[in-house]
C-alpha cells in the first residue's frame, strides 16, 4: 500500500457494524475525524509522525478546534498550547468534569494512540449538542500538548504545565533532535517562556478528569472484550544494582573459586520474574538493561549492573516488591560473596484510580451491555499527571496485537464507538453528586 | 618504588632459602638471569612490555643466546625468530627432548611467565655442563617468538611455525597495534616471509617437549604447594547462543504473559555453573560476554546472545559438557517458548598429557621431596601448540594470589628452583627409555 491508497476512515468503515442506539455518537463521523487527523504527518510507512511542538502538532490542534466549535464548545487554548472546548452546562461556575487527551505522536507512530482520547470527549460533546442534552457541571475537551516527548525526550509536557508541575529551569535547558532549546523551539508555534509559565490552572477549577486511550497491551484482546476500566497507572520506579564479584580468568579459575558476579545476577534475574505476582496483579518487575565487565568472552565477569523497572499501582505493593528485590539480590550474593550496591534512579508515583470513580465507570460498562474487566496501566499517560492531584479515571480500549507506538497500531471502531458510548455514559453519572 | 630501585634479582634473593644439593643447579644465577630480563622492556609500573617482533623481545632472546653459548649449547634461529640452544648428547642422531617457552610478555605483564620457563630449561643444561653429566639423547632449550600475542590478538606465532600451523594468509592479512601489516612487522626484527613459511620442523626430529610455565591461577597457593603436575591443556570451546523471546512494554505486559528472553538467559547462565563439576574437575563454564537486545531499561529483552567459554582436558569430557550447556538451553527456553540458536565461534582442541609422562614428572617431583599434586591448565601454552602433534608435558610453578600478565605477578625464587629440579630429574628419566 503506498502513501495515496491509505485511507484509514474506509478502513474503520469497512469492518464497522453499526448499532442504532440514539444516543447521538456517530461511528461515521469518529471515523471521518480520525481519518482526517491521519493525514497530518503521514509518513511513508503509513504511521504519524506529529512530534510535541511541530507544524503538524498544531495544524492537528487547529483541526479539534474547528470541531469543537462544529459541536458548539467555546475554544480556549493556554501558554503551553493545551486546547480546552468547553461547555458551561447548567451551572457554569461549578468545577468542571474535563476529558480528553493528546494529538501528538511518536516518529513514526499509530493513529490512534492520543487522537482517539481527543475525538471519543468530542465525539461526547457533539453528541449531547445532536441530542439537545446539557450538563449539569462545565464540560472541557482538553487536548495536551506535546504528551509523547519524542522532541525533548520528556513527555507529558502541556498536562504538567496545566498542573503547574513542569520544571521550568529543566526544559530551559532542553535541547531538540535537532539540538534546538526549548525556548526557540517553542516559537515556531506561536508559543512563549512567559506565556508558558502561565499555564498553570488552579485544581479547584477541576472537578475530575477522564482519558479514554488504546491499551497498547493484550489484556482486552485475550478476555475478548471491547474495553476496560484502569484501576491505576503504575509508576516506573527504577533501581540500579551493581553487583560486584572478581574477575578471573575463564580457563585458570575452578568453578568452586569463583565470585562469578553474572552468575548471580542471572540467578537474580530469574528469581526476580517470579516475585510481582506475589504482590499483586497488577505488579511487574523487568530487567531490561545489563551491563557486564568486562564483558570478555574469556574473563569471568567481576561486576554486573542491573536495572530493574519495578511498577504497580499501589505505592505500598509497589514500595513491598521494591523491598523483596533487593532482599532477593543480597540473599543470592551471600553465598558467592558478592557484594550488593543499590540506587534508585527513577521514581515517579502511581496513581490509583479512585473506586468511586471505578465503581462508575463499571456501571456505564454494564449498562452498555460489556462485563466490566478491571486492568492497571504500565505507561504513564495525561491522566497520570493530573491524577497525581485530582481524581482522574481511564478507559481503555482493545488494541489489536498490543501494538503500538507503531504504523500497525489499530483498534476496532466498533471498540472506540463503544468506549465512546461508555465515557459518555460515565460523564452523564458525574453531574450528580453522590 | 619508582623504575631506578627495582631489582628483581635482589626481590627474589631477599627471601631464598638456600639448600645444598650439589645437582649444579644456581638460584643466584636463576634470579641473576631474571633480574637481566627484567631491565628489558620495564614499564613505569615496574612491569614489562615485550611484545612479539619487537626490538625488546629480540634483545632478551640475545641475552638468552649469550647464556645458551655459556652453557655449551650451539644456538640457531629459525625464519620465525624461534631460537634453539642444543646439546648433542651421545647420540646427537635420537629424536631431541625440548624444553622452553618464551620470552615476549603483554603491554604491562610479569617477569615470570614465558621467562622463568626458557631460564629454567637453561639451567637445565647449564647445570649439566657445571656437573659434567652429558645427556643420551640431544637437548634443546627453546624461546619460541610472540606467545602472548599482544601485537597482532593472536599468539602463539612461534611454536606454531615451528610445527607447521601457521596460517600464513591469515598472518599475512594482519595488522599490529600501530596497524603495520605482520609482513612490515618482522622486518623490524630482521625476519622475511619467506623464511617464516620455512621454519617448519620434521616432526620426527623431536621426540617430546616439556614447559615451565607459573600457575596463574591459586590452587598451587591453597595447596601449599611450590609445584604442580599439568594433567592436560583444556582448549576453550566458544559457544554462542540466541535466545530469542519477545521484546514488549515493561509497564504493559503482565508477568505471565512475557517471553523475556533475558530471564530465560538468566537462569541458564545461572544453571549451567553447576554443570561442570558434574563432569569433571578440571571442566569449566563461564559466560563473560553478554549482549541484551534493546537493552533498554524499560523494555522487555526480545532477544539475548550469550557466549559460554568451555573447557576441559579430554575433548570427550569438553564434548559432554558443550552438549549438557545445550540441552540446559533447550529445557530451559521451553516453558517460555524462547528460541534458542547455537553456534560454535572458536574451538581449540584440548591437549591431555600422556599419562607416561605425568608418571615420570609424578616420580621426579617425588624425589624431590613435595606430593605430586595434578592440575589442568585453563590457558594455552606452546606446550599445547607443540602437543597437538607431539608427547608434551608441562609443570607448574606456584604464581603468589594468581595474578598474572600484570606487574604484580610473582613466584618465590625457591619454588622456581623446585621447578628446575623436577624439571632436571624428569628431563634425566627421559634419557632411558621403557
Amino acid at each position: 500500500m503506498n502513501k495515496k491508497e491509505f485511507d484509514l476512515e474506509n478502513q474503520l468503515l469497512s469492518k464497522y457494524k453499526k448499532e442504532e442506539t440514539g444516543d447521538g455518537i456517530s461511528g461515521e463521523r469518529l471515523a471521518f475525524r480520525l481519518g482526517e487527523l491521519s493525514k497530518i504527518g503521514l509518513t511513508d510507512d503509513n504511521g504519524s509522525r506529529r512530534p510535541g511542538f511541530s507544524i503538524e502538532e498544531k495544524e492537528a490542534k487547529n483541526k479539534v478546534i474547528a470541531w469543537m466549535k462544529e459541536a458548539g464548545l467555546s475554544v480556549r487554548t493556554d501558554g503551553a498550547g493545551n486546547v480546552f472546548g468547553r461547555l458551561d452546562g447548567k451551572n457554569p461556575n461549578k468545577p468542571v468534569i474535563m476529558s480528553g487527551s493528546h494529538v501528538d505522536t511518536v516518529p513514526n507512530g499509530g493513529h490512534f494512540d492520543g487522537a482517539l482520547g481527543v475525538l471519543s470527549s468530542l465525539e461526547v460533546a457533539q453528541a449531547w449538542k445532536d441530542t439537545g442534552y446539557i450538563p449539569e457541571k462545565p464540560f472541557e475537551v482538553a487536548v495536551f500538548t506535546d504528551e509523547e516527548g519524542a522532541r525533548f525526550n520528556g513527555g507529558l509536557t502541556g498536562s504538567e504545565a496545566m498542573m503547574g508541575d513542569s520544571d521550568m529551569d529543566a526544559l530551559l535547558q532542553k535541547r531538540d533532535f535537532d539540538n534546538r532549546l526549548f525556548e526557540e523551539v517553542i516559537k515556531d508555534v506561536g508559543l512563549n517562556v512567559e506565556g508558558f509559565s502561565q499555564a498553570k490552572r488552579s485544581h479547584s477549577e477541576i472537578e475530575s478528569f477522564v482519558e479514554v486511550h488504546i491499551e497498547q497491551g493484550k489484556r482486552l484482546e485475550r478476555e475478548n472484550l471491547p474495553c476496560g476500566i484502569v484501576t491505576g497507572i503504575a509508576g516506573p520506579y527504577w533501581l540500579k544494582l551493581t553487583f560486584k564479584g572478581k574477575a578471573g580468568h575463564a580457563g585458570n579459575t575452578p568453578m568452586n573459586d569463583r565470585q562469578d558476579a553474572l552468575v548471580t545476577a542471572g540467578q537474580f534475574i530469574h528469581f526476580i520474574s517470579h516475585l510481582p505476582q506475589k504482590i499483586s496483579e497488577s505488579a511487574v518487575a523487568t530487567v531490561g538493561n545489563i551491563e557486564v565487565k568486562p564483558n570478555g568472552t574469556n574473563v569471568i565477569p567481576g561486576e554486573v549492573i542491573v536495572y530493574v523497572d519495578i511498577r504497580d499501582i499501589f505505592k505500598e505493593d509497589r514500595q513491598k516488591l521494591v523491598d523483596n528485590i533487593k532482599q532477593a539480590a543480597e540473599e543470592l550474593a551471600r553465598p558467592r560473596e558478592i557484594e550488593v550496591v543499590y540506587e534508585t534512579v527513577h521514581d515517579v508515583l502511581p496513581v490509583p484510580v479512585k473506586e468511586a470513580l471505578q465503581e462508575k465507570m463499571a456501571e456505564a460498562v454494564r449498562e452498555s451491555g460489556i462485563k466490566p474487566y478491571y486492568l492497571s496501566s504500565g505507561a504513564g499517560h495525561d491522566a497520570m499527571i493530573i491524577g497525581h492531584h485530582l481524581p482522574s479515571a481511564l478507559l481503555f480500549v482493545r488494541s489489536r496485537e498490543g501494538i503500538s507506538h507503531n504504523p500497525e497500531e489499530w483498534s476496532d471502531l466498533n471498540d472506540c464507538i463503544k468506549a465512546v458510548q461508555i465515557l459518555k455514559k460515565y460523564i452523564e453519572k458525574l453531574q450528580v453528586n453522590a
